[in-house]
């Protein structure tokens, strides 16, 4: 139950110039509203900080959006499995949406999501314009964001992994097994989760007194091909690693692909360190070692938390990460000397 | 637009000894029906044939609802992807459940949807009883399954692959290597997936003159402990398989880690083909050789169909089923001499 309800709907049509149930068709999500008139609305409703009444016969929706950017990876059935599983104990099922594009939602889907209900939003590895962030504000439409791009503005929910502690174990358990030539392949730029696996990295290596060498830090998407494209850039340098740690499994798999064509074992002429632990890193060849990212529980509890908002309970924490794990398996051993 | 409605609602209420409000909440899903009551109504919509009136003001829902029995392996996520684009396209949003039994759905879960709006249903790999179907048919939900298990009653519209074509042309490929001692692991019995699989299997063995040994069929899960059990167990038998035909490609991992552990080489030692062509097969090591299902357009069918059912269009067909195909990579070859 809301008290904050400085300003009255009237107040926001008159303003508006609009009638006032038009600006109720805005707060309730109906889709029979121009979409200029809409975002006049919602301008002015987020301007003046209103909030819908929350009354006691708005029966929840039974539905949370849970939004990505694309789902090729089985990182995203990680993602889909945990939210899945938490909205159905709450008596909700999950709706998917797939941007196809890496610059966050957008009017079209805001459109779309207007025309019907939903209890909230989970919004995984995209952007959040703040042009976005004000309407669902203005929708009194609670969200989290899962593995944020960027640094997620001041008020932003956001649930993430220990991304920084988790570079750091990798490399160190490289450094630990002798590596001193150790690269690493990181996310995109703009994800906040690839920055804190590099300084994770860099601060491994600086502990040990081994020197960053800008040559062996490369970047690229998180899948397969980029692993395999990144590998073979890192092994064809004159002074090639003996170890990578790829910023996902996929990226460590493409990584074993480029190291097979190059005639190079793995761990024997090259160690991999993968990160999340997907199902197949345990049955891959070599079995990968790996950093756990607990993704389905990442994804639970941006659920639960976007539910408890929905019901007017506010969010424990702003920002929380929870903890990888070094899972060693096969895929690493001391260099050759 | 029905022209079927030879009964009113009001014949169902008396003959069920409810009010008229009560029949019209069961047919339009609203939640507030005391279960028992809710059974009975359906029974008799169902009896009767009573189909609801499609007025021109009747707005879709814009979701599609996606039903698997499990979504743990990441054939799932071609799955939910191809539903995605497909629901996407004609501007609606796909929710996807997960039943955690393959028992098919049940009443819970037709609870949870009554008790919000869906323009339809797509029912992946699970069983869907009498009982459910009636339902779904007396509240005007159309629905279509996605590899089915057990064979559809009659009317219900399904969309598969050329299962038996694959298991044909997989067997046909490794006869054709010079095999003899083919072994195949299938999915679960009551999949019509798997058991025409096995049909094809049979069917190219029995052409080449090559007994069939069943002690070379076994049968498991779709996932990679299976592939690895099952491969392990015909690995073992006295005269061991030359070759396994798999029945999912994360089956073919396992027995590609079965055979590791065993010292064998794949193709060297044991040609494997694999069945999906999931993304992940092509940077296998070594590149599975498996048969290509449509999983995405499969889904993307299903999803378009189910929507056009909706909109009153009557299916084109009651069983479609899209062409697989062989794709060798190099995890087959001749056997040893």
């Amino acid at each position: 139950m809301s008290t904050r309800r400085r300003v009255t709907i009237a107040t926001i049509a008159e303003e508006a110039g609009v009638s006032i149930p038009t600006v109720s068709k805005v707060i309730n999500g109906r889709p029979e509203v121009a979409p200029e008139t809409r975002r006049k609305v919602e301008r002015l409703l987020h301007k003046h900080g209103y909030q819908r009444r929350v009354s006691s016969d708005d029966t929840p929706a039974g539905l949370v959006d849970l939004v990505f950017a694309e789902i090729e990876s089985p990182w995203a059935m990680e993602i889909v499995r945990g939210a899945e599983t938490a909205a159905h104990d709450a008596g909700s099922s999950v709706v998917i949406s797939v941007l196809h594009t890496h610059a966050g939602p957008g009017r079209d889907w805001l459109e779309r999501l207007a025309a019907r209900r939903t209890d909230g939003v989970v919004i995984v590895a995209s952007k959040l314009s703040g042009d976005v962030q004000a309407q669902l504000t203005a929708r009194s439409l609670p969200f989290v964001v899962v593995d944020p791009e960027g640094e997620p503005a001041p008020g932003v929910v956001s649930v993430g992994a220990t991304n920084w502690h988790g570079g750091l174990a990798a490399t160190r358990h490289l450094l630990e097994l002798g590596h001193r030539r150790i690269a690493m392949i990181s996310g995109p730029a703009d994800m906040l989760c690839s920055q804190a696996r590099i300084d994770g990295y860099r601060a491994a290596l600086e502990t040990a007194g081994v020197a960053v060498d800008p040559a062996l830090i490369r970047r690229g998407t998180f899948l397969v091909d980029s692993g395999h494209d990144e590998g073979h850039a890192l092994l064809e340098l004159p002074d090639a690693p003996t170890a990578i740690f790829a910023g996902s499994d996929l990226q460590a798999f493409g990584v074993f692909e480029a190291a097979r064509q190059r005639g190079l074992r793995v761990p024997v002429d090259l160690s991999v360190v993968g990160f999340d632990d997907l199902p197949l890193a345990r049955s891959a060849w070599p079995p990968l070692t790996t950093v756990r990212q607990p993704l389905q529980e990442m994804a639970a509890l941006a659920t639960r938390t976007v539910l408890g908002m929905g019901r007017g309970e506010a969010p424990e924490m702003r920002r929380v990460e929870l903890a990888t794990e070094l899972i060693v398996r096969e895929s690493t051993a001391a260099p050759r000397p």
